[in-house]
């Protein structure tokens, strides 16, 4: 299974309305992508199951939302304004910049000369200018990670809610990093969403929790349908780790174009809330860090133990959620011999990924009766609040079919001449199951019930 | 009911998680908030009960995600380069600066003096250089509202649906103004997030859907608890419509701060459409729209009465999510007198919109019995899928109950000696209404089914 390559992907997610080059119209705006009726749909069924999985299903754990403008002070301190940077070269023949680590052979990949200045460092955050003033120094950056929020509101979430260690707090939302060279469709962009878990716990107990979290982030992406052979956990080496990573576990996923990161599950030690804390000197931190002048706030948390206030330590799982949309694209993208010369494409997805839940087919569009119980149908599958519902009346019935089983609908459910008809059959309606293609029969009293078992 | 003033909102919202102040401990980023552990829920019940009525209830509504960095070309056609500004003054004796139509008697609010410069126009628009070149001309916008993201796409979303007029495009998102004067808490500030539709109809039948769409979002916002007498209509006089608006109705509701803005349903004709396709002559434009030698995609769509394309007028209903969160919370906001000096805090927030939705309360904490079956009913509960299930055991039972008030959880279940004695009560739990305070008893096997029709 899976895509025979990353066009595949391409084209069927623009053919489908997953996901367009965004500014489209106007040549297109590089390393930004739209997410079009199908994807939106996906992209948030996945988010709500790692909302429902790492925030509703467990009592250590709380969610936040913080903002993507940032004060400067909060990337001073956290060391990007200092380290977050690429090397780059600049192409002296065509004057095309590169990401270093990403030309192979030191030659440049627009016009193929090795005429190439000296690697240089160049910081991936953007800048904008904020409030009405004219003055130059006045700027926020865009979050190049939602990360540093959970730590600058850690006293905040705190005080609000009485937590206490171990516990996490979970976030999702949008980051940005000026890549010197997106690529790979949606895998590298300038614009993107993460879903990041900050997991609070006592020096001493991190390398359990880190394992720990490995393992469950590990067994969530497998029930998101990403199959075994596809994933490999790879342990960063020491000399590659972070200044403040005491060690990285990295979840990899094979992509069309190779295995790479889909996660990384980091120990921070005490690095970050340590940055930000105000009295470092208080607090014996075992990271090395920046001395903090502007903090108006200690980011510690009692000890039931000791009866001290410590600095946790931090584990990290940080996951891509485009990097999720497109591993799952690929996993689900089947291609089936029929039989008889005929073949066709199917998104395999999990059922609760699917970004159309149930088609609902009329056989015939002109049957007054057809139609009216088909509408009656689809109004009360909506109503069930699971998501996306088709009304699907083309009226080529196997048409319809194959354009469901291409966007991954779990369920086709038609109503034909017999629903309408008094007679054994009667009030029943016709189940298509989209990997089987089974089709069976079922009263419509039960349709509610079925519905929510399959799809959950 | 309601608040008695903004400050009992902001105070509730900080020491209950609801909202804090983002970069609180470097001094904070003026107009940025960021949302807290409950906050994050109440918003995201909110975005998912407007998806609900408008995407999956309508089978004349697709979703779409477009990204916050914007090629320049899409606001400069849009109209918003030359004319998204305030126009604005400087104190002269103070230098702060000002939106003229925020000063009251055209006095420095900072200093009292009325030394102002005259007002001059300023531009809202985020900037942000994009891609490592040097060059200052190359810059992204963050957008300053998502409608250009359905607009640019519509050839992409018409291609991909198959969609037939009339037909709408709902997104939700985050956009960026950079307001001279944030104020009023989450009201006017310079990060938000929208609920926008764009609903696309023939010509001469725009007057027809602008009527419904105003009917249908006031009575939407009746439903997340907003009472009529602090909702009002208002058309906005002719003469103070945007240039491409033929007729736009805002549906006001009394902050403490006073009537304002929640949403505005806005008749935009084929303005936007006009705005942004290619060969512009090729249709009769109503509206009055700059050339656009750019677009390389015709916004158009068959027409199946005359069988030519043409560009559909839009009824645009947008809603600030930010807006709808303050006004819920302030309408929910109840201080009851019980009687005997006591009184409460209540959030009386509809129970789809509950950032926690049932608390679970053994009533005795070292008792192993109670506190195994309290658990394992925490456990079923999370696993509906339903929300926040918070697992409350800090042994004062009259604490959490008020705890729960405050944050308006619709229900408390508690389970006590009886729940794990043999005995008429037997494997029975107490229920707690939050409004009514009244309590009840209901056996175990019965809880998931209660609590699904309860919270729906």
């Amino acid at each position: 299974m899976t895509a025979k390559n990353l066009d595949e992907i391409v084209a069927l997610a623009k053919r489908r309305g997953f996901i367009f080059q965004s500014g489209e119209i106007y040549g297109g705006l590089q390393g930004v992508y739209d997410y079009g009726p199908l994807g939106v749909e996906l992209k948030n069924n996945l988010k709500a199951a790692w909302w429902q999985s790492n925030v509703y299903e467990r009592d250590d754990m709380v969610g936040l939302d913080t903002a993507i403008l940032s004060h400067r002070a909060v990337f001073q301190y956290s060391g990007h304004e200092d380290t977050f940077a690429d090397m780059m070269v600049d192409c002296r023949e065509c004057k095309h910049r590169w990401r270093v680590d990403h030309l192979k052979n030191g030659k440049c990949e627009h016009c193929g000369s090795d005429n190439l200045t000296e690697p240089r460092a160049f910081n991936m955050m953007f800048k904008t200018r904020m409030g009405p003033v004219e003055d130059q120094d006045v700027f926020a950056y865009l979050r190049p990670e939602t990360a540093q929020g959970i730590f600058t509101q850690f006293k905040n979430i705190v005080d609000a809610t009485s937590m206490k260690l171990p516990f996490g707090v979970a976030q999702i939302g949008k980051a940005f990093r000026n890549e010197i060279t997106p690529r790979n469709f949606i895998f590298r962009v300038r614009e993107f969403e993460q879903m990041e878990i900050e997991f609070f716990v006592k020096p001493g107990e991190d390398d359990t929790w880190h394992e720990k979290w490995v393992e469950w982030r590990y067994e969530w992406w497998k029930q998101q349908g990403l199959s075994e052979t596809r994933l490999k956990l790879l342990t960063q080496p020491t000399e590659e780790l972070a200044h403040y990573a005491k060690k990285t576990v990295d979840i990899l996923y094979e992509y069309p174009h190779g295995f790479e990161e889909l996660e990384g599950i980091a120990n921070r030690t005490d690095y970050d809330l340590g940055s930000h804390t105000r009295s470092q000197s208080d607090f014996n931190l075992s990271a090395k860090v920046k001395p903090n002048t502007d903090s108006t706030a200690k980011l510690a948390i009692l000890d039931l133990q000791s009866n001290k206030f410590i600095v946790p330590y931090v584990i990290e799982p940080s996951a891509g959620v485009d990097r999720g949309v497109l591993a799952v694209l690929n996993e689900a993208y089947t291609e089936e011999v029929l039989g008889e010369g005929k073949s066709r494409v199917v998104l395999k997805l999990k059922p609760h990924l699917a970004p159309v839940k149930v088609a609902v087919v009329p056989l015939a569009r002109n049957n007054p009766a057809i139609v009216e119980k088909a509408q009656e149908i689809r109004k009360i599958l909506q109503r069930l609040g699971l998501g996306r519902i088709s009304y699907e009346d083309t009226g080529n019935i196997g048409k319809s079919y194959r354009r469901h089983d291409e966007i991954g609908t779990p369920l086709c459910i038609t109503v034909d001449f017999d629903t309408v008809t008094e007679g054994p059959q009667y009030h029943t309606v016709t189940l298509r199951d989209r990997d089987t293609m089974q089709q069976t029969r079922l009263p419509i009293e039960q349709l509610s019930a079925y519905v929510r078992e399959v799809l959950f």
